[in-house]
């Protein structure tokens, strides 16, 4: 990813740097069926291009019938549709891990859900005639920058399936107004289901190619590697998740949370780039029951969930763990690998309930 | 602040939490003279609340002739101002002291300027008829917590003199939009000039007080200590600082800057809470020369700043330091204080210049 091996130490410079302009979303946030904009995650690997929409062409080319270079005004002319899509970084979680990758340190608080609007890509690849032979398309990013010595522009392919999928988007607006610079304005891909690296943002260039596209960020990052020489599995759809609101209120620093005695409810969501949530549990001390699923707001989009808890004066620990239709739940060990991709570990709250009655008394 | 000690030693756990929740601003979003909403710098000492605007009342109370309780609708009903101000975040630049306070640990990207729009304060507190004897008033925000073992909403005060200050405003639109939860919807203060911790978010009660307010964000936290004992001054107005949009290309983990060899244009904004920006002098290697003002955008706003560098390649340190009306400049060696605020140390940025015509050669 960088260079830099996995450690056991502390945080390092590097890692501060990077915390310290990529953001997360505050988990109370995750009150919203919809994240306000300003609080969905955000992780920009180089700098945010300025990019001025009067003059942005969207280039698509390589091995097609008929390349074509769109203006905004032409994208926006196109059919449209609008959806909730729920966006997770495939390193959400890293910070977690031991040894600890050095990268961009997520704890879990890289997700949100936004109301995307986009021309479906299929539509424009289909305009410009993808030929036979292709086997892939790439997807190029105004922002550049260097990794692992590596000088490019971001850059990700789909397989010519994967591209065709008609969730596929090409977004110009996301919660009712045009993409925010930091969002990719004014266009980026929107790959539903996905962690977010696939969803190149600033988005210039698209090409059909003949080969399986090895840049930087297809080949070398966004891996499930085991060690630095091996060659992994590219990093694809979202490891099904869920997260609670943390409950009560915190302390400033170390972010525990205190909870008044009594029934509390609890809330979340959840979801999975591998199928519909259909089930989230809560565990208590380790009692684990199950939440009360709220009605899905979208396919590619989490799903709220209730628990009401009964509680206890004292020191607990909260858990939550969702499975999709896949059958596929969350784990209680942490898996680890070298990149620190697709940690969806069960988040544990821990809470202390404060017995008023018994206080006053 | 929350009873940990300074430390030499590496980032904390309860750091790195702080830090994935809080945001700054990226540096190259000083390319902005008013920065996108979702890149403006985010402090939030507990949760971020959730107040339904058609039942949120404001509070007007304490030593007063009359009593208020203002709808949202009645106060968008009062005359209003717009206006940019730059933000700032008292403990920016915390996380380069040594040894290092334990909180928020910000670098140099904990500021931002929006264009806000508001009621001053002063009518609503004329209106309110502030009663003689009255010395400060005490702004409640919703926000609640504990901190350094106090429990308690977020509550800072101001002078009845600052207070009365014509650009103080209730404020309840950013950017021409209304406010978003994490910038203190539906209304917050807005204290231009002064550090972030003045301009209370989730407002809910101002209250006219005969006793000077020693609640814990204004009598404990953000205070200039040298030590847990010394009572200190309180932090009040931003220091001068300026800041460059960093030039060329960054390393995805180091951010290190590579730039081609040639006329590089470096950017950036300056400002100061104690008067008009006067002066920036970039640094190149030690060497300073002065930079060409551009014109002030508002009173309480940053200015920007351009300097024409003629780079040689090699490795390079490029700073840069403002100079306000009241002289005040900004310290080439970091001062230190036990809370870590007001660091306005001059920022450096190494850079690596590269010459493509030797490469190619």
């Amino acid at each position: 990813m960088g260079g830099a091996e996995p450690t056991e130490g502390p945080l390092t410079a590097d890692e501060l740097q990077l915390a310290a302009r990529n953001s997360g979303m505050p988990l109370e946030a995750l009150r919203y069926d919809i994240t306000p904009t300003g609080l969905h995650y955000l992780l920009v690997h180089f700098d945010i291009p300025e990019l001025d929409e009067s003059t942005w062409r969207l280039e698509i080319g390589g091995n097609v019938e008929r390349p074509r270079s769109l203006t905004l005004e032409e994208l926006r002319g196109l059919p449209a549709s609008t959806m909730p899509v729920t966006m997770e970084c495939a390193g959400n979680g890293r910070a977690r891990l031991t040894p600890r990758p050095i990268s961009q340190p997520w704890l879990a608080e890289a997700v949100g859900t936004g109301e995307w609007t986009g021309t479906p890509l299929r539509d424009v690849l289909v305009a410009a005639g993808v030929r036979p032979g292709t086997v892939e398309i790439v997807f190029s990013g105004a922002d550049h920058g260097a990794q692992g010595t590596v000088e490019h522009d971001y850059e990700r392919s789909l397989s010519v399936a994967d591209a065709m999928r008609p969730e596929v988007l090409l977004a110009y607006e996301m919660n009712g107004r045009p993409l925010e610079p930091e969002h990719g304005a004014p266009v980026r891909l929107l790959v539903p289901g996905w962690y977010g690296m696939a969803s190149v943002k600033w988005l210039t260039r698209i090409a059909a190619v003949i080969e399986p596209f090895q840049g930087y960020q297809q080949a070398i990052a966004y891996r499930y590697q085991q060690h630095t020489e091996d060659p992994g599995e590219g990093v694809r759809r979202i490891r099904v998740r869920a997260l609670m609101v943390p409950p009560g209120y915190p302390d400033f620093l170390t972010r525990r949370r205190t909870v008044e005695a009594g029934e509390v409810v609890l809330r979340g969501r959840a979801w999975s780039g591998d199928g519909r949530v259909e089930r989230v549990e809560v565990g208590v001390d380790g009692a684990w029951e199950d939440a009360a699923l709220e009605p899905p707001i979208g396919e590619f989009a989490w799903r709220g969930w209730r628990y009401l808890w009964k509680t206890a004066p004292g020191d607990h620990v909260l858990l939550c763990r969702a499975t999709d239709a896949g059958g596929n739940t969350q784990p209680l060990e942490q898996p680890w690998n070298y990149q620190g991709m697709g940690n969806n570990l069960v988040q544990a709250v821990p809470v202390t309930v404060r017995d008023i009655t018994a206080r006053s008394s």
